[in-house]
């Protein structure tokens, strides 16, 4: 297999001002060509550092995908480390000059003295044109090895990859197809759905490994296999076999597959089953809705949402009778009733869930301590709550009161609501 | 300076799947207690590959600290590579065990079989015990290094590094102190920035960097000076000086200092003024008010929200005109303008902040291209509406109104809202 090395470049990635979300996409997409990235050494903005980690890396790899430090700033240091590695000399380069002065134009601005210099290349490397900014990616080859080098800027990244970088590589190389299948399970503890698959583990085939990856509130279960690529048919239909197998296993529990999101699963069972959806959100005060919006198109089934962080908008918004939160709290199964109901007639959807809990750090007493959440599950049929007790940290309660509010809401339209009791 | 290297360990790190946010987290509270990160080496559940990244590391630094591998599933190594290194044997922490059985007493389960191997240790190892989860950290020392094995679960890793091993650490070395000052800026490109801090850049006293840290939508100023304990109140002064020079320089696009953030800033600032607010969110779906509920007590301020992202909520709710709606479409300033004065009235706030817009990837035009938006600001005496051009990305575009909507909030309330046009 080919063996890729990274080297991310920044002190702020050192030092963690900033975490290095590139490399792991970087790996992702690697990953699925065949390539396995084996090394990931991170450096700060050294220019000593970064040329001997590139003089290790080189040694150790086929491929150096140096990310970071093109920027125009006085901090990036990685493209004098380049000249340097490739005993070359500064050239400009004419055509990133252009397309650096379209780009400041189009913005109303002209370029600067900092911008030009990112027009200027070593000799010896090969410029990756960068459409979605002003830094060129560049491709250097030396003794046998070959240096990317990507801006640091996530999406400018992106593009110089998928556009030109993974296409060069698949040409020069010939790699084999790693295939992965993905069941993502919500609810069941991580030693629980091992248990559970035991048996199941004993008798994987020859190469398909699987792997559990926790998260608060869901785990994923990750089955790979490696093939040749005239051997992919075969493969694929192997991994697609234990992947079945597992569900079949796990039951009602695996709510997506492979690259699919929550979000994205709700979308589509909402939309293909004629539905629409409104949120009374309290506790999450809006993350249930943020959310469900990164998915395009969620107008067609998301009506609107509430954030009832005020009894008084409880009680004029939705329709919370005063007596119940008085009587029983805003944290109740009454009340989270009464919110679904109510912004569900509001919003005029067949759907509606409602949460309200207590996200800490204060608020919480004996007999609803932090971490306490009710969710009610509206339709125009039937409308139920369910308690939680989650943990004692604000943020991972409000995370796992999202998913638990979107986890119902699939159970609901599936019609398997009574199993979701806490 | 004490020198540490980081393993964190994972295929799903090293593959991906993963985003390794824990070493980030690691470096940066090491650094702030005078430890540098100076090695990151990420391997995947290959016990070799471990071994291998082990022994190296421990050759470089003085300190490697491992993250993962610990929990109870049959892909996790670590443990098994620690008692191998260490050349000791399994023992039964009776201590360890004791608490994964109260534990899982607490949540209504039985200690497995999985789970009760979690408490066999290395018999070199001192055991830091885990009070978040089931898997203990481990303190190792062999030839004058130190290894450190924490779980891989942020939440767990966290409260083990704050509560024991920073500690230890701290005891064990006398480290310098590195002071740093952060100024959040927004609205402002970084080569912009960086020719405005020029002059002040060419004048830095010795010892104290710059460095720019740019996200979308915003850049980040760190400055930086590493100082002996017994010299730190005076770095202390000249780092503060430096960052007050900066700041001036910069004006009121400084918006945060060092960790504060946003949602934080605008939290006190209301609280501090006395006022409340509310939100009317189309494109953005609750973005807003998802980022203000991470502050505890932000109901202080924090009216409610209202995500409407039908044109039926729009005029229901709202009160936007039907008029309007039809002669200048959802995404214009008359909307923009209406959608903030309803949701103001409806909560009855002081100020109220509306955002609609197309964040793509359809439902451009000519006129309206992805990335449009347009928002309001409300209080009782004026109401007036921004636009803005951002970019393709739904995601970005989402974040980029989110950050934009608040600093415009945070402008009306300074009484400088005039320099907000973009």
């Amino acid at each position: 297999m080919v063996t890729v090395a990274l080297l991310p470049i920044g002190e702020e990635l050192l030092s963690g001002a900033v975490t290095d979300t590139n490399s792991s996409w970087i790996a992702a997409r690697l990953k699925s060509c065949g390539f396995q990235v084996r090394y990931k050494h991170i450096t700060g903005d050294v220019a000593e550092d970064i040329l001997r980690s590139l003089e290790n890396l080189t040694r150790q790899a086929d491929i150096v995908i140096l990310t970071g430090g093109l920027g125009p700033t006085r901090d990036d240091v990685t493209k004098k480390v380049l000249l340097h590695w490739s005993e070359s000399e500064w050239v400009r380069d004419e055509a990133t000059y252009e397309r650096i002065r379209k780009y400041m134009e189009a913005r109303g601005r002209t370029v600067n003295e900092l911008n030009a210099t990112q027009a200027d290349v070593p000799s010896l490397a090969r410029v990756l044109p960068n459409y979605q900014g002003t830094a060129p990616g560049l491709w250097l080859e030396k003794d046998g090895k070959i240096v990317i080098s990507l801006p640091g800027v996530p999406y400018e990244m992106k593009a110089l990859m998928e556009q030109q970088v993974l296409p060069l590589l698949q040409k020069r190389f010939e790699t084999p197809v790693v295939l992965e299948k993905i069941l993502h399970t919500g609810g069941i503890p991580e030693s629980e759905l091992a248990l559970q698959l035991k048996s199941f583990e004993e008798q994987l085939p020859e190469g398909v490994q699987i792997a559990y990856l926790p998260e608060p509130g869901l785990v994923k279960v990750k089955l790979t296999l490696s093939a040749l690529r005239e051997n992919q048919t075969v493969a694929e239909k192997v991994l697609h076999e234990q992947a079945e197998q597992a569900s079949q296993i796990i039951g009602a529990e695996v709510y997506a597959r492979d690259q699919e999101t929550l979000e994205e699963v709700i979308f589509q069972m909402l939309r293909t089953g004629g539905k629409t959806v409104a949120f009374a959100e309290s506790c999450t005060g809006g993350t249930i809705s943020a959310r469900l919006v990164q998915v395009p198109g969620i107008s067609a089934v998301l009506k609107g949402s509430v954030v009832s962080y005020s009894n008084e908008i409880k009680i004029s918004l939705l329709g919370v009778q005063f007596a119940t939160l008085q009587a029983l709290g805003a944290v109740s199964r009454e009340t989270a009733i009464e919110m679904a109901d109510g912004v569900r007639k509001l919003c005029d959807s067949d759907y509606a869930v409602s949460v309200t809990g207590i996200a800490g750090p204060d608020g919480g007493s004996a007999s609803k301590p932090v971490g306490t959440v009710w969710i009610g599950v509206a339709s125009k049929e039937k409308t139920e709550a369910f308690s939680f007790l989650f943990e004692q940290n604000r943020s991972r309660n409000i995370q796992r009161a999202t998913l638990a509010a979107l986890l119902l809401l699939r159970k609901k339209h599936l019609g398997i609501l009574g199993d979701a009791a806490n």
